[in-house]
């Protein structure tokens, strides 16, 4: 039987997810951290820095659709086996409001679970002094690979 | 009348494109940079890095879709007037295969220029030892400030 | 002020609403009726018919998008100026489950409303004798035609 | 080895794919036909009436994504195995021109054929005295079912 989403994680989903995160160079690379791991629901924050703007000193929308992808990715693998790995399929992203704030907050969270594909409903914050607001709303399709556990490939061109 | 998609611009559209790029810190950060500009036709260049990559050592698809939104909207900005800026609406990426190799090439060509919204289709693809292969495609939407233009914002919480 | 989003209307923009959706063709012709008008929140509903089907006997995915786009679309022109009126600028719907039952229910909801453009979030369930399941999800961009009013095209190919 | 796309099919694939078509109630409805069928390309045309208008007598968005989504399930489903058949996962479409004229046609396209998910480009053009014009472009995502053969489920609620 599935998770209810939202529901506490067990120590070794935690770590399944956040080992993963953390060989993602590109997270690291922008500041990225997760805030949160729940059944079919990660948060992931991002602080502003001048390396994640655009030309008028906004979060890029790259960076925001990039935090965005990682949450639905892991929101979508804390219900995949042990022995598989995740791969989004797609990606769509709605730029409500210009991305400016403190830090960004990303959440991705799974509308449906299947065991090949599974969906997600992606959100994007900017939190700033005056308060906090939705800046991002998307949709997600991922793709579970089953028998290929998420370990960095040795010897791929790019891994190097 | 406008100028046909892909004819080559004029030194000042060019200063305006490249000044503006310039100013997006994300770009940079990326390592990311301009190879071509055209009416209505722009090319984005990203040297593999470490920093660039998703759990499994591919590029992240977060850094495909930034570089894709960042060769869109600037197709779409060489035929905006002069005192306006770009912004994008959305953003919707297909990620066809493993994004893997030396370096990743993003096209972003404009399909319908409007006064208003402009419609981009994008092309991500993966320079290896192997070949050149096609692995993210996408369609975006642009909107034109007019009257807006195209410089930092004073005091803007995140320019500081 | 913008009216809260679910807030109800009054009886000139519920009449606004339902005389435009009178002029569908489309959605007479899907057997489409309008359930619920309330500020920023339209729900159309649509009985099955063979004649909605797909190939296995289905709601087509193609039924299924045209009455998300149209609930989106009122969704957003309650909250338009009188003499404008809406069009739809695109739309993104991720089919989450086979669309099978007595009838599909699309809500379209509001999510930001802007002077020029409208985001929309749409969902779409099917309604049987085991009860409701959500089968699509969605997400919309609308532009608002300012001093257009709503009107039939005279003489318009296609009008006639 | 797959073939070729937009190569000549033979005559089992294009009465596998022409009897499929005619399953699905909607297209019958809508009064459109399949065009042209090759190896990842289908065209579908679909001439205007008064019951396939939006409020303003052009064409429906709904209508206009209804022949996408099935140009692109199509050309898809030519390169399928043949046991298998196929359902649409996502659709995004933007509408670039008001859909005017005497018909549509929608050219569903293969870019990416996998064995579990195949992407397709979609393009929409309005026929009409003054020409050809491009109205909507979109992407998809199909999902082959392997071992299921395309027919109508017996006593599914809905095909009755």
């Amino acid at each position: 039987m599935r998770p209810e989403i939202g529901s506490p994680v067990g120590s070794d989903v935690e770590q399944r997810i956040r080992g993963s995160f953390q060989r993602q160079g590109l997270m690291a690379h922008l500041g990225a951290t997760i805030s949160e791991v729940r059944h079919g629901l990660v948060t992931i924050r991002m602080p502003f820095r001048p390396e994640l703007s655009q030309q008028h000193g906004y979060f890029h929308a790259g960076g925001t659709s990039a935090i965005a992808d990682s949450a639905g990715g892991y929101a979508g693998f804390t219900l995949f086996p042990e022995d598989s790995s995740v791969l989004t399929v797609e990606l769509k992203v709605n730029l409500l409001n210009p991305a400016q704030g403190d830090a960004l907050e990303a959440v991705g969270k799974v509308v449906k679970a299947g065991k090949t594909l599974t969906i997600c409903q992606l959100e994007v914050f900017a939190d700033s002094a005056k308060g906090r607001s939705l800046v991002a709303i998307g949709q997600q399709t991922l793709i579970c690979m089953a028998g290929r556990p998420d370990v960095p490939a040795e010897g791929r061109h790019g891994a190097r």
